[in-house]
């Protein structure tokens, strides 16, 4: 690859070459059977060459040499016929980065048995436990992956890591009753996946399901479980972060820099170093080296997530954030590992002071939610009815608001936090926001 | 691969060994620049293996012997842990191909260098035929696809064959206008994309688009086009022809053979030789011969197609309907080429006779449609507003209906025939509905 690089650089003024192998076996679920296991595997190098502030951006599904120097060549052509971009500074120069975590190696090497085996074991248990519930579907998969950042100003960056999950989704059947889809998720990063909590957990969720419940217009407390808080902020409230959207004038977070936008009980940081992060690195995408950001501190706005393209443009420094999309190519700003910190007290304890209101397991529709203003509507599914302390039924009602309105609503964050491996990393606890307006349906 | 099936033939009653190698290059266009090339190539072998009727899938990303001999293994080990589907009869037997079609070569080794110049060439005509219009977005496609199914029952086909398509959005800027995205396709069997004609009619579309109308509630005719037809039919028709869904009762056409359910100018079948199609293959995913299926003939309903798992459930046979997901592996019924029948006269002369009334070019939110009744609601955008047998404007307006009462007001069809190269391939003429109610946004 250095070779590479020093042709490449004779095509550029600047260049970076990013190289990504990976690796998965996978398996899934349907009706409590294994329905497919699968292996797959590959590597897809990117280059991305600056020639007179032209951009050229071409991949290969390949780290063989002369795969990649056509890739190389390609790139500089496109550049040759592309306009300059004016706004173009440069490629992020080497940094320091932190020591490089020791990744779990059963993971590069895994069967897709592992996965069938806990999957089987999950049926079987389900089975037991409950005779009148299913694993209606889910899956598992075991991942691997290495990548090697490089470019013409230094940056010279090796990581390699993987990490396991697995999704059960149980329904329940008795008697006329069908219960809404109950998903459980598990990730780490080794293969000691806890089958069992897993089980336990979504059954206590299905048991619980049973019992329905029919909802109405009302204003009450709603404790928001991890799951339903990393869907309903992946589209309302995490864009806003983007400091591309701050140059582009579409995020309401714009001059609220030390300002509050949330309850006091909210801190919110973007941390890949977390203990229950499932991320190996030690740069992002652009190799610049990835660090703990704050976002919220008690309440209170502290900053913008960058890439190198969109600080050099607004005049500050990537935060480490810059990831690149393999279908496109192109690098775009997200977030490492979001972590909510935690509280003092379980969920049970903040389920037990409740007199009336509900436990939001899940939420739909929260993709159509809009970042711009953090606007959304979304169906609470499962949420389950709490009564004088207890969990008594599930029910299904509607919850459109507004994501600001909502942060300034939250009056406590439970002890136990979960590590979500949906879409971005989410690490959270359970929120309890106070007085929320739900539409029954 | 002979000796491959032979093997697998020990571990399994009946076995099904499918490969599948595909190339592509793409390029992709942002804002009148070139902002990516890629080459991606790849092999993945799926095995289908039945044992004591209980079923072992397994994919992995290779056509190496050694690899499908342990996918091979692995579908084997499944098959003992799952239990028996009582429902399965067999995999389908070797059956009478048509002959081969002869594919264009020049697709298999393609550079990306085609697509860029092509691309290039769209972004400087569409400058110099409008100043203030670009393209936004879009890109092309060049990909190549070889197949080779083959079973224990003596099926053995292999196919091959490609196709190249371009996807041109446009969006115009006048003064405070700023145009909705005209979307242009073209897709072809060969390289001849029509780059002009694609540029030509999307400039005309964004011409009407500067002269921006409010929408009003109202009863309309409505010409769809192609475009729109494709991405409505998908959500809230093409899912009812499924014999799956007759089986599950999840289908509104159930015992509707030989009914009206559409007025007499609409004819629909499913034909992968139709001269638009961009089909190369001879027989479906499970080696089931292709062939010509009507489906609805002068507005009469003429039945399901299915694959062969649900077929044999039924009690009849598989209409080569049966299309595997590369993703789990399973075979699912999809229809091959979607062809509605075309008319007599130009939508010139359509449009020419509305009084008052809107041509729909494309529509928004066709993914939320309800297959299981036929209900949709989208936002048809863009739509140009048509008075006195002209476009003069475009507007946005939302149509919320029913799909089956819409092919009821369906009251003539276009001479010209489009290929939308989107989900399924559909092949369309432009349509007229008579009275469709539509609400102002």
């Amino acid at each position: 690859m250095e070779n590479l690089l020093r042709y490449a650089e004779k095509l550029f003024d600047e260049v970076e070459i990013a190289v990504y192998r990976s690796r998965e076996v996978s398996a899934n679920v349907e009706l409590n059977e294994i329905s497919m296991t699968g292996v797959r595997s590959g590597a897809v190098t990117v280059i991305r060459g600056i020639k007179d502030k032209r951009l050229g951006l071409a991949i290969v599904d390949s780290d063989e040499e002369n795969r990649v120097k056509e890739a190389i060549e390609q790139a500089a052509k496109m550049a040759r016929l592309n306009s300059p971009d004016e706004k173009w500074v440069s490629l992020p120069k080497s940094g320091k980065y932190r020591e490089k975590p020791k990744p779990n190696y059963e993971l590069k090497e895994a069967s897709p048995d592992v996965l069938v085996e806990m999957l089987v074991r999950a049926i079987k248990l389900t089975r037991e436990m409950d005779k009148h519930a299913t694993v209606a579907g889910g899956g598992g998969e075991i991942s691997w992956n290495e990548s090697h950042i490089m470019n013409s100003h230094g940056i010279d960056v090796s990581q390699e890591g993987g990490l396991s999950y697995m999704l059960l989704e149980f329904v329940g059947r008795k008697g006329n009753v069908v219960t809404p889809g109950i998903t459980e998720f598990e990730a780490r990063k080794d293969l000691n996946l806890n089958v069992e909590e897993a089980v336990e957990r979504g059954l206590k969720k299905v048991s619980w399901a049973y019992n329905v419940k029919s909802s109405k217009n009302e204003e009450v407390p709603l404790i928001f479980s991890p799951e339903a808080i990393a869907f309903l902020f992946y589209g309302a409230l995490f864009p806003a972060f983007s400091g591309e959207r701050l140059v582009k004038e579409t995020t309401p977070l714009a001059g609220k820099v030390g300002e509050k936008i949330a309850s006091e009980v909210i801190t919110l940081y973007d941390d890949p170093f977390h203990e229950l992060s499932l991320l190996h690195a030690v740069s992002d995408d652009e190799g610049v080296p990835l660090r703990r950001n704050t976002i919220i501190e008690n309440g209170t706005f502290k900053g913008f997530v960058w890439d190198n393209y969109w600080a050099k443009v607004y005049g500050t420094e990537s935060t480490g954030n810059g990831q690149r999309d393999l279908r496109s190519g192109s690098i775009r700003i997200g977030l490492n590992t979001v972590v909510i910190e935690k509280g003092k007290r379980s969920l049970e304890d903040m389920i037990a002071e409740i007199e009336r209101g509900y436990l939001v397991d899940g939420v739909q529709g929260a993709h159509s939610s809009n970042p711009d203003n953090g606007n959304f509507a979304v169906t609470a599914n499962p949420a389950f009815l709490i009564e004088n302390g207890e969990v008594v039924g599930s029910s299904v009602f509607l919850i459109a608001g507004n994501v600001y309105e909502l942060l300034k609503q939250a009056s406590e964050v439970s002890r136990e936090q979960t590590v979500m491996p949906v879409m971005y990393t989410v690490v959270s606890p359970h929120i309890k926001f106070e007085n929320v307006k739900i539409a029954g349906k």
